[in-house]
This record gives C-alpha cells, structure tokens and sequence, in this order.
C-alpha cells in the first residue's frame, strides 16, 4: 500500500502519518518526488488501515499495491482448480454445458427439460426452485416442491443437479438435492449465505453480480474459500450497462481475465447475459473460444408457455443443434465437450 | 401492454397471437400502420403474459403501457405519505437528519457519536451491529452486541435509532432496538428479507441498490407494501457509474422523479453517495434543494479510527456547522429542519 | 408510434392530442384500457413529432414502434453487405484481419510493422497518422508526413491501408492514400464528417461510441448510407462500463445482434476494447466465434518503445501465433481466414 | 509514476526496469515490500512512460501520483478563476442564467424566448444555431442564418449571447455573434476544435461529454488552457448511466468536486441533464445548494411546437417563476442572482 501527502506537505506532517503507520505495526518507506511525498507502506493489506490513512487531512489519497484476494487469486496457487464431481470435471480440457429451465414449474415440464438436455448430450440439469422476481406479482418458485421433483428427476434420468439457494437457512435443504449449489447474482454480496457456504463440502456457482466488479466477485469467492470449501466455480452473466437491447450486457472479457487473476474454473450464461434466445448461439460459441469451461443455457420445452424467462430460452430442438456446433469451437480451442 | 408484430406479420400469424392473448384472459384491439400490426391488449398487466409474448417468434417485442408498482406508485395514491415516529414526522414539511457511525466499534464511540448527533440538533442516531463488508477479512460488525450498545443509547439520549438489519432471520432482533428497520444497497432485492419486512409494522428505510433502476427500486417497495406494512422510506445513496473519483455517483434527481412516480419520502445519503466527507455538506444541501424529505450522514468521533468508512465520515463539529447551514436550504425550499 | 395519454385523461383531452396529430398529417387509432388511452399513430417516424407529443402535459409518454434506421436497417435490405476491395471482401465467408500499429512513429517502424503484418498473412494495415489525444501533452501523431509514410508503404508491400480521419476537411487527403477510411470513437458523432464521409466512394470503419447505443451507432451510418456511401464498416471497439481492470468493456453482444438488425458487417477491435494485449488472443477467438467478419488488433514492432498504446500491443511474433490459431477458430464457424 | 514490477521479480528485472527509466530521465526510488517491489519515478508525468513501462512484462502496473491536469487544477492556480463578459460575472459571488431554446427554429420564436428570458431577469441567452442530431432526418439547425438572427436579438435585448460551435472551421463565425461559445458534449473531444478555441480570446463554455470522467473533462479543458485561452467554463449536463426514466444521470456531485480540482467555473444544465421538464425546478435548485457558479436552461415559447427538445424545455411562466424561487436558495448559500 502507497500513501501520497498532500502536495506540499511538511516534514511534521509526514512525520505524523509515518508514526501513525509504524503505530499499526506497518514498515514505511520515504519517497520524496518534485510535487509529493509518497510513503511506501510495507506489511499485510488492510482495508482499515487504508481508511485510516485516507481520512487524514495530510494525506491526498492510499494506492493499494497488491490485490485483495489471497485465496481466490493466483498468486499464491498457480495451478488450475479442477473439480470433479462423479465423472465430470470442471476447470479441465472437458467443457460442461449445464442447461434447463428458469424455473420449475411442474413435474412434467421438469422431466420433459431433463430429457431435452440429456438427448442433446449434456450431463448437468439446471432448474430452480427458488427464485428471486422483481415483481412480487410473479411466480416466485415452487420452493421445497421443486427440490423434491429435481430429486426425482436426478435418479431418473442420472443427470447431475445445479439449483439455486437464496439464503443461509435452506442451504443444508437444497444442497440435498444439488450436485452444485448456485448462488444467484442478487445474492453475491449476501454475505451470510457465503459464510454458510464455506462451511459445505460441495461445489458452488458464484454468479456474477449485476454491477459487480471483477474484484468484488473474486472477494466474494474469498468469503467461500476461507470458509474451507475451495470448490468455487465462477459465473459470468452479464452485467448492467446503457446498452436497451440487451437484458445485460456479456462481459466476455471476464473471462481470461479471471483466468489470469486467479485459479477457479469459470462458465459463462449467455441466456441471462443477453435475454433474447436469438443471440445465445453466438454468445455460447464466443464464450467457449473467450476459454470459458462451460456454459449455461436456458432451454425449455416450450419457451411460450413458460413462466419465466421465455424469451431467452432456447428449445429442445435449438439446444441440440447448439450443442453440435460447439463441438467444432471447443475442439478450436483444444477443449471438449 | 402492447403486443407489436414483426413487420410482414401475416393475418393468421396475428390471430394466432390474439387468440393465445384472448385464451389469457385479455381483451385485445387491433391497430394497422404502414409496417406493423400492433395489438392493444386490455387487462391486468402480468410479467408473465408479457414474457410468453416476446418468446412468440411473429413476435417482435412487448411494450408496457402502466407501470409495474401499485401500492408504492402515485397513481392509486396521490396523498403522500407522511410516518409518524413519537414526535418525529417523515414525509412531511420537516427535515429528518439521521446521523452517527458507520459501525458501533464499542460503548464509548456509540455514546460519543451520539451526544455529538443530539448536539447537532438531529433526532435520530444510525449505526450499524450488522455490517456487510466486501472483503471477508474486514470488520464485520459487533452484531448482537451492538445492538444492545444501541438500546442502552436511545435509553440513555432518548434518541430515536436506525440500524441495518441483513437477514429475515433477524428481523425481531433488530426490530426490538430500532425504530427504523434500514434495508442496505446490497440487500435491496433479498425478497425474503422485504416479505419479512411487510409482516412488522415498523418503518423500513428501503435504500437503493447500487445499479437498481428506480422502477426495481420502488418495485422493491412494493414487497413490502403488498405485506401490509405501508411505512416505507425510499434513499438514494448513489448508483454505480464509470465515473472513478467518487465513490458512488449520487443520483439526485431520484428525488423529485420518486416524488412524482411514488407517495413514499424519499431521503439522499451523501456520505456513501460519494464516498468523500469533503463533498458531503455541497452534497446534503443539493439533496435538501431538490426535495428530500431528510438526509443520512455518517459522523464519526474521529473517522481516523474508525474501523468502516472513515474517509466519508464527518467530524462532530463539521456536522454542527453543515446542520446549521442546511436551515437556510431547508428554508428556501419551504421546509423546516 | 404510440401515444400513451395520463391516466384518466378525458375525452376532450384525448381530442386535442388526435387532432394535433391529424394535423400534423397522422392517421390515429384509439384504443382505450382499463388505466389508459393508447393513440396509434399511422405515417412516418420523426423525432419532431414526438417530442411534441411528450411535452404536451396531457400526454404520459410516447412508444415507438419501427426502428428509426432505414437504410443501415435489414427491415428493407435482409440480404448481407458485402465490400470489395480489389481481392479482398468484407461481410462475406472470408475473414478480414486490420493490424498494425496504433501510431505511425517514423518510416522504419511503419515498414517493420507493415511487414510483421503481411507475414503474419493478413492484408490490410492499420495506423494512425491522425492521432485524437485526451492530453494536449501527448504525441500527437505524424499527420500529413504519416499519410506520406503509408502511402509508401502500400506500393512496397501491397497492403490495402487503413487510416483515421479526424475532420471533414482532411477527407480527401486521407482517402487517397487509404483504401478504408476510419472513424474513431469519439467522431461517431461527428455529424460534418459523416456527411462528408456520405459523399464519397470508399469504405468507411465506423467504430462505436464509448457510450453509443447500437442503436445510435447505426443511426451514425445512417448518416454515412444517406449520403449515398453505401460501403460502412461498424467496429465494436468496446464501452464504457464501471470495470476498472478493463481500458473497456469490449460488448460482443453487439455482434450477433447487429447482424440481425443490420445489413453491414460488422468486425471487432479487441486491442481497445480490452487494452491489455494479454487478452487479445481470447477476445478475438470470442469475436470470430461471436460472427464477426474480420479483426482490427495492435501490432507494434517494439510495443515498450511504443508513443501510444503499448500495453495492449502484440508483438510480430504474437500476432503470428495468434493469426494461425485464429484459422481453427473461424474454421469452425464456416468462415475462412 | 510509481511503477509496480510483478511478484517475484529477480534483482535483474529490477535494474532493467531501473535502467530504461533513467534513460529515459527519470530518477528513481526503490522500496521493496513483502510481495512487490516498487519503484518510485522521479520527474514530469509523461503517458508515453507510463505506457512504455506498462508494455514491459516484468511490469504488473503502473500508478499514478499527479493529476494529469496542470493549468485546469487547482495546485498551481489556487485562486477561483472569475470571468467578466460585459457587467456579467462568471464564477464570483453571482448566479449566472443562460436560458432560452434548444435549437433557434425562425426570427419570431427566437425574439419571444429572448423577451422571456430578459424578462424573468436572465441576462444570457442560449439558443442553437447548429445543431448535432442523432438522427440524419431531424431538422439539423439554421445555421448561418440561426447566426444572424441571434446577433440581431443581441442588439435589440442587450442580452449576452451563448452558442454552439461545432467545428474549428466556424470557430470566427461564431465569435463573431457570440458573447460565449459552446462545445456541446458530443464535441468535448475534438481536439481540433478545442485548440482552435484555445487561439480565440473568448470565454468557452465546454460541456462534459456524456461518458466523460471528470479527469477527462479537466484534460479538456486543459487543451484550450494550454492554447492561452483562459476563459473556460465547465458545464456539467448528465452522464449515461444504466437508469432509463431520466433521458441523462446529472452528476451534481461533480460541481463540488470540480471546485477542489479546479479553479475554473462551473455551471449545470438541468435540461439536459434530465430530459423532463417537470424535473427542471427540482435540479436547479439543488444545482445551486450544490455550489454551481450558474444554470442552462431550456426556455421555449411553445414547448409543444418546439422542433427540439421540446419535452425538457419551460415556458416562459414556468422559467419566470423558477428564477424568482432560485433567489432564495442562492441566498442560502451566500450567493446572489
């Protein structure tokens, strides 16, 4: 961490902000250039000390040196994180493609969604039970119902379950039934539910928030991992800018930067990422070439009759065509699906 | 709700549509121009109507015409609403300033804090027991113990208290302690915190979520409005932007547009609106000019130890002297602080 | 266009709007709901209408129904733009690579630049003899002795050049030695230059606006298209969005997205849109795989001894790795490098 | 400049970093921490090091100490920069209104605003004769003619005039009839425009561009500073943002934060900053209470003829009445109209 004087800053001055620093139990080092003192601060970062610094009137602003994320981030583990779940592994040259509806809506629209999925190949059923609406007007999920179809279909069909959880208190509830627990883009910063999920031994989805920042995403992994439970995957799926005609806009760029930053496998979902089904194969193809270690899709058997997310939903017959298409890119990029 | 054809839409491709709309429960009216058919479709507005539309491929998109909130919206509501606290009114012709600490770090900064807030001349003391904090390796708060800091204070000042509560869980806690309920940015949209939120009947200080649009604000709003709760207060405490200087970028004209679109109060929180104690007297008067019905200030007894938001919190005697400046400004708008 | 009136509105109110719009030459179309009257309104969009609609104070908003792009639109032109120049297409099966430095330095970097390009097997040069600065204190490129340069360089190498424009006035001397004219981002708007830029017969790369919507950009090249210049060029470059570690937020999105609006091909810039040379490699599989027809990226014979834009160059050598992977890539979306 | 080399870097790395920064006349200053070694430059900010040393791969970043902004900023010029047009003061203790219509549409519509804006007691009238529009079939501006209408209203009102200049070719045009010239937003970065501006001895009004920071508004200006133009106001107009009911965000907090930056004036154009006139009064105020040395404001005689911007423009009743309101929240802020 770097602390700038004020320009024209005294020797008192600076004299008091580096007694203050070694009185925290930081190293400091001087540096005197033509227009500011900038003091080189040696030791553990912290956010309190930085604040500390930033609220003394003597100081002009604190850069931070190192990034914030110890166990998230690379640096300390250089080696990519590969989860293995059954058969399958995430992170490795294996692409996985978890798709099925938004929500669950009843047993038969379920099933009918698993066999979509399985036909055309993929091994990972999404579908929620839970579900977070902005109207309270709106459907909002069949709740423990919905686990138990999931249940259901998981043992008929033999494909693995990624579902959401909402909150800390139905975690134990849901990861029951789940192969991988996802936690939703309004819920990145629930702090609560993170902590319970460090506590778990299972895979979690971390999406990204709607206005969250590489960084903040990352520091929201690190409340997972330092809990214990290192098997975080990340997802991206869009995030909120000017742009009206699509829901989101799909930062595809998130995906070899976290690559870069840290070790965590990362999907990409081109469905919430745009919200029209019409630019999901495109998205889906780019995301796999972007390197991304697999996608998520909404696919319904009828996108028309759905009770939420319709227009971004691709249909069982589109899903399969989709699906042998990505063959070739992943193949592109010395991946597999 | 309008229903606009693609363009060259046949006539059985128009039936098709109004015949699904008609099986919906709608009443329908067709309207031909040069390049479309556009369908006026009469009835209650419903998300999911609206989604099962725009997945219709003859479709080209769905436009509302009323807007999605109803209890917090104006329309069937033109009276503000004003919430009476003992002898505190919000809503009303009467300025609100709810000050104090970010986080209550111990006894003695809650008291300091406090007697400085009453000094001022203000009435209701915020601190946090519960804090959501981005990294995981930050303060997270005194939690249950803070909150009992906090009722030996009201005890103690007879000032009225806010504090943050970030679960449903812990509803009844915080209830016990506070006369405000506060719903942080990043908990703006935890839907089972907001339906908790309806069943009590204590005011919530609903603040806006760091990219929410003001329409997913106020629909937040009517979570728990549709409760039965009806007192709640809206605050804007900036929005996420591009702009790296300050902190958030703090939306003022949220305040008369919320005035025009809702009956609710609606308050501004300059100090996480721009992150800069230096900006937060210019900041506090725009918001008392532009019709707030109060402000939120962080005050710190010295913000260069605080453990959270040091850098945005003022002094007890720069707070003293802005709330003696803010009189004038709430003057010249026909208010009264 | 469509004419929402105020909840409300009486019939003598809904008659004053019909009649203003009957006499602006508009055929009307009532549709009456249960909250609010809806006015179709028949004829042509224009902006000028419905702004007088909106500030009439009867009138709640107005809705617009048809695209306001006619020619960029596919509506009236569904078969695919394709450019010739000389052997090379634009917007057909053959995929197009624009390389070379950001500036043109001096005759010796251009020409090593130039050759790093062709070697690598692409065939058009990019460099910028016009270079727009945010400071007045940096370089602020070669102008006319650039242009002077890349002539020179097109007869040694037989490159097709590529180059920015910054004024009308310096069309002409740039389109003589360029084969695609350039329009940089911050001239998007540049409204004088696309008008000039209408009225001549050469290619047009048009890049996005940092904060231009896809539907402003398009409107851009209406500008181009209506002066008669039916040969535009549309660069998604990357916006502006709240990521910090990012120069930008690159938006694929707009890829697949503008094909379907527009008739024009469309190809992307990675090295702006990321400005870290270590994501260009990714970002440009993502673009093939995205539909792009063709790549602009950063060359630079020594990107650390660069006057512009050094971190987000390639050096020859990763820029010919990076060509030979990119054929894998296009391959397996049915395109052709 | 501080420059960040990566984790782990070997001694050798360092002194190749060292060494090519001496060489290039700078001195430097080595502090190494736990992870990082840093090396503090010594000597002018230059962007051209910077981005050299960032294009070195034993380089993870380089930082920033300085402001980029030298004659803009307040470290070199602390005293408050005042303008005097006439009897006019910009940037002392009175409030300054530039009023009138978006676009100058005939002889009589101008003449009319004229008449409302002196007669409100507004001394500056703003009116456009050419005019940047989004789309190429909107009614583009007079013009020449747009010109000399306004310079006869200046002889018949002895009001002060304000208009936009669109490129550096019509830079004597409008000087010619001109009290102030305006740079619009679209045209915060055309270069060649601010220095042609920065050659002229007449105050600048130079808006913020719409996705503008406020560093780069300040480099901006900077242009026309460093052309010996000192006269330059700052008006800030509204950024974009994600939010779609207001047409533009208005950033007020950049008035108080361009006042520590800056010695230069700034003044906030409500009009466009919202896009609706009933928000209008609201922001104005609060533009002042934040500290603004003046307004823009759209006036119209006839908002519902108007041929531009029209929904966010007052009547001449309204304006009146807003001026009279705004007096008593100068006053509160210890400024005058």
């Amino acid at each position: 961490m770097i602390v700038v004087m004020n320009p024209g800053a005294t020797e008192a001055e600076v004299k008091k902000i580096t007694d203050k620093l070694k009185s925290m139990g930081y190293g400091v080092h001087l540096s005197t250039g033509e227009n500011r003192t900038v003091i080189g601060v040696i030791g553990q970062r912290r956010e309190e000390a930085a604040q500390a610094m930033e609220a003394m009137p003597e100081v002009e602003k604190v850069v931070f040196i190192t990034r914030p994320f110890k166990l998230a981030g690379r640096e300390f583990h250089p080696e990519d994180t590969v989860i293995k779940i059954g058969d399958v592994t995430i992170g490795g040259p294996e692409i996985n493609i978890m798709a099925g509806p938004c929500a669950i809506e009843n047993e038969e629209q379920l099933l009918q969604a698993a066999k979509a999925v399985k036909d055309a190949g993929a091994r990972i059923l999404r579908a929620g039970a839970f579900k977070p609406r902005t109207s309270p007007y709106s459907f909002q999920g069949l709740e423990q119902q919905g686990l138990e179809y999931l249940n259901d279909v998981r043992k008929r069909t033999g494909l693995l379950i990624i579902t959401e959880v909402m909150d800390q208190f139905t975690v134990d509830q849901v990861a029951e039934c789940a192969d991988i627990i996802q936690v939703g883009a309004r819920n990145m910063q629930n702090y609560y539910l993170l902590r319970e999920l460090g506590k778990i031994r299972k895979p979690v989805l971390l999406k990204r928030g709607l206005s969250a920042t590489i960084e903040e995403w990352l520091m929201a992994a690190e409340y997972i991992l330092s809990g214990g439970n290192y098997e975080v995957i990340l997802c991206e799926r869009g995030i909120r800018t000017f742009e009206p005609y699509t829901r989101n806009t799909l930062d595809l760029s998130a995906v070899p930067l976290v690559k870069q930053l840290s070790h965590l496998p990362i999907i990409v979902d081109p469905s919430h990422g745009t919200g029209i089904s019409g630019l999901v194969p495109a998205m889906s193809k780019a995301a796999l070439a972007a390197g991304a270690d697999g996608l998520m899709i909404e696919v319904h058997p009828n996108p028309q009759e759905a009770l939420s997310d319709g227009p971004q939903s691709l249909t069982p017959e589109q899903f399969k065509t989709l699906v042998k298409e990505l063959k070739g890119v992943a193949l592109s990029v010395g991946k597999l699906i």
